[in-house]
């Protein structure tokens, strides 16, 4: 992609009506775009970095047996008034002008058991694991930490049904792992933390994935032993951790990236979802349920993943692979840097080609604000080499073209 | 993907609460299943077909140097005064709790104005192309075709950004190609006609592709000669074709299935969005805008791709590229129609492989009905051969497996 062409102005300093770490460097950078409070629009670097996270839980979801499907936003409040969640603070309601009372959905309970109600009958459908990845509308009243918490915003949500409760609890432990995979797969798996939490209304407990980070929102109580952590609303201070029985457990602020929640037969008991067993008798069905934002995911991995200068991407994440400057107004150096570009782009490498007219000192600068992992310069100095040099090392390197490629197809192998 | 695994239930008789082809064949086949009017989720098959659309629509966006990004579908209002659009009938109002009136998006000409204005700056940033494929919402008094108009959609939406005058008309002219290539892809391109039509409020006219069908929503005057027509709303009886000046117009229902509009500088007047141009003046910003329902073209792809069993789905859309029956409960058939599976599989061939405790009718009734293009079937009387048919065509053949592979593979090159 040619820089001067695409829809991408850095800005000289951070958003001033932003007060999250991670919507100051996404909205400086051009990767987000505020609409009014929670409410973003993602600029073409950022949904590249969205699709990516995108990629990389459906690959999971799809490994765990999942089949991708769509429901709507739109929900007639009836479903609602079944569970009795039509008044929770966070709907946003709606009246159509020719119809019903509507809502907009905030999860999709609601709507994905009286659906499988209309197909699912014997033991033999079972178990089944639906998920979607799809926009949800809450109505936060406080929405000012960037992209983690905003008021509509596309969430993976998976729903698991089961004949038998040890069924269930398998698949609840595959999840886990899952969830596990994707967190390593976006550069968060070192910091990131199984912890026990409260189920809410609708589930005796959950389990929250939640990655350390100082400006977290939420308080988690960390064991070192064995990994795990307890959120700070079910822990006591007598509290132990729960998997080892370490007494030292370290109180530490985090982000929640991800959520599970065994929903047993809560909402199957509402709507009646019952299958027939071997023995011909009617059972409730047992559900789970297991969530991601993907922006919220996103906005993690900036909080963590920058530095005084910028956003240092995870490979995985990247909008682009490679950042090809070229410096200095020399035609020369023009086709020199369009040949590179080429070259990389016919080795399947992502490239971002700054081939704008600004100075050497504005395009090292937004290199390094926008954060892709490696950067290519060619300039006077470097002649018939290239310079390479990665985000996270502050040493520089002088290459052929041929060199190059190699070295960065091998560092995204 | 195993049938007997699958989200995937057929109905004896189509559904009595529809009464468009469409949504008649999708339910009854296990694509899709109504939430209330105009209010579809998508079945694991159904989403298969939407994202081999959405796929063939981006690649096209862009080859047109399409920049994708995502815009959110909640819109503050004053965007709507600004335009004087805040009252039209299709839109949805909503009261945040916490905040100010918004509303849902059902284009997104008053967000990506705004938008552009606050990075567009010379001449130098322009011609700017950019586009979505996301969920729109529109108050829709009758929701009676299906999923040909719906309350919610994913609607693939361009704006293009231009200097000249001139040069949007170069880009208008090639969106009529991309859009004529997209109909070519997914099957609707013998049939689908640009049509002239009005412009509505905020352009002189505008440019629809129009499908011919009987149950069509809308009217055309079709000209043989030159392949293009004129919407009924704007014929005049003494009216010959604009194009060729043929005089002998048949009048023809369709479905509009993509809709171009000149929207020249009515929105950039309105948010002031200007460019400084090559001497300096600031001038407004001429624009095009080019939408296409990615619901609709699959609705309209059904009704015309349909038979009296069933639906016949085009090559480029069908949710697998093979459905693979065993019929019969011998257990030699079940190994051999595995095998079967894993080859394809191995060839990178999508398989529905209906292993369910069903009769061979059933098994065919439902093949037919889904409308897979290629049926193989593996009995006891096909032996050690697989018999392949073609949806499309009422003769069987019997072939080997390695004959089989090359077959299909051929087919889907």
């Amino acid at each position: 992609m040619y820089q001067s062409h695409y829809f991408l102005k850095t800005q000289y300093s951070a958003p001033k009506n932003e007060v999250s770490r991670n919507a100051q460097l996404l909205e400086q950078a051009g990767f987000i775009s505020k609409l009014m409070a929670g409410v973003y629009t993602f600029l073409p670097m950022g949904w590249r970095v969205l699709k990516k996270i995108e990629g990389i839980i459906r690959v999971e979801m799809n490994k765990a047996g999942g089949q991708e499907l769509n429901m709507p936003a739109l929900h007639p409040i009836e479903n609602y008034i079944t569970t009795g969640r039509q008044d929770i603070d966070i709907i946003f309601h709606l009246q159509s002008k020719s119809e019903k009372k509507m809502v907009l959905g905030q999860s999709h309970e609601e709507i994905i058991v009286p659906l499988v109600k209309k197909y699912l009958t014997s033991y033999r459908d079972l178990p089944l694991y639906l998920y979607q990845i799809q926009t949800k509308f809450r109505d936060e009243l406080r929405a000012k930490s960037g992209i983690l918490r905003t008021r509509e915003f596309i969430m993976k949500d998976l729903y698991s049904f089961h004949a038998e409760q040890s069924d269930f609890e398998k698949y609840y432990s595959k999840m886990k792992k899952s969830y596990s995979n994707i967190m390593n797969d976006v550069g968060l798996g070192n910091i990131t933390y199984l912890t026990a939490a409260s189920g809410g209304t609708f589930s005796k407990y959950s389990h929250e994935f939640q990655t350390v980070t100082e400006n977290g929102e939420d308080t988690i109580h960390l064991c070192r032993n064995c990994k795990t952590a307890v959120n700070d609303e079910i822990f006591d201070k007598k509290n132990s951790c729960p998997e080892c029985g370490n007494k030292e457990m370290e109180k530490k602020k985090s982000i929640e990236v991800g959520n599970i929640f065994p929903l047993q037969s809560n909402f199957s008991d509402k709507f009646h979802l019952t299958f027939t067993d071997k023995q011909g008798k009617q059972r409730p069905v047992i559900m789970g349920c297991y969530g991601i934002g993907l922006g919220r995911l996103m906005g993690a991995v900036t909080e963590i993943h920058n530095d005084k200068d910028g956003i240092l991407w995870p490979k995985s994440l990247t909008p682009w692979q490679v950042h090809l400057l070229s410096l200095g107004n020399d035609e020369s150096l023009d086709i020199e840097a369009k040949k590179t570009y080429e070259i990389l782009k016919k080795n399947n490498i992502e490239v971002l080609y700054d081939d704008r007219q600004e100075s050497a000192g504005k395009k090292l600068k937004d290199a390094d604000l926008i954060g892709i992992p490696i950067r290519l310069v060619v300039s006077n100095k470097t002649k018939s080499s290239i310079e390479i040099k990665y985000r996270n090392k502050s040493s520089a390197k002088l290459q052929s073209l041929s060199q190059v490629t190699k070295e960065v197809k091998e560092y995204y192998q």
